[in-house]
């Protein structure tokens, strides 16, 4: 388990929006993912309608440390695992939302429901189809 | 975008299956996931029968390179934009799975539906709940 392995974001985070949802299950909240034009080929196929998983980076999250293996989310009583709540302090601080894409224009993808701050860092995009177990989807 | 992010695995995917199937949606293979000792406390709350999300490094992938922004998946006729498959050869390649919890033993997982390789570095677990549009929940 000693390896570490090294990720470079492929875009951010854009958005205007002052206040950010709690989750983006909850979230109406409209901005772009613009990604670096090297990868603006691989966004191929992305189509408005659709949802798109995107992982992230929790870049302003404070540090992890023993003293966060239990956490109390703020919309509870009690205190939970770390790994059943949605924290940004995590032991990697790796974010999953889910968004809806109105628009592809080039390298800049504009979407709704985000729960990033502006200027978050993006590592991946992922089909959404096939995650909801109930929904009909080949990715 | 220039920034780096390293990230250090939290455990690792153990199973015996010689074959891994294309997809976890597909998958009935059973394993688990053994985590540092260290994180067994953020483990509490998570209970068989729940669904996991599994965020993982595809170890065995090729490298990325320009020549894979668009892929043809062994199952489709046509290239699609990676970010539109699941391709384990992806700028940064972390894997996303959706596991069934059946035994928490300790700060061993065991799971069915598995479809990354024994060994697989696991980088994160989040619950389920709220990433199906259609499932009430509150993470």
């Amino acid at each position: 388990m000693a390896q570490e392995y090294v990720f470079k974001p492929i875009g951010f985070v854009r958005t205007k929006a002052r206040e950010i949802p709690r989750h983006w299950s909850v979230s109406k909240v409209e901005g772009e993912l613009v990604i670096d034009p090297a990868y603006e080929k691989g966004l191929q196929d992305l189509r408005p309608g659709e949802r798109l998983v995107v992982l992230f980076v929790f870049d302003r999250a404070e540090p992890f440390g023993p003293d966060k293996l239990l956490q109390t989310p703020p919309h509870r009583q009690k205190s939970r695992g770390v790994f059943s709540t949605c924290s940004p302090v995590r032991p990697n601080p790796i974010g999953l939302s889910v968004v809806e894409i109105l628009e592809v224009r080039g390298p800049v993808i504009r979407v709704r429901g985000l729960d990033m701050f502006d200027g978050t860092p993006i590592l991946d995009l992922k089909p959404y189809k096939g995650y909801a177990a109930d929904e009909s989807g080949d990715p």
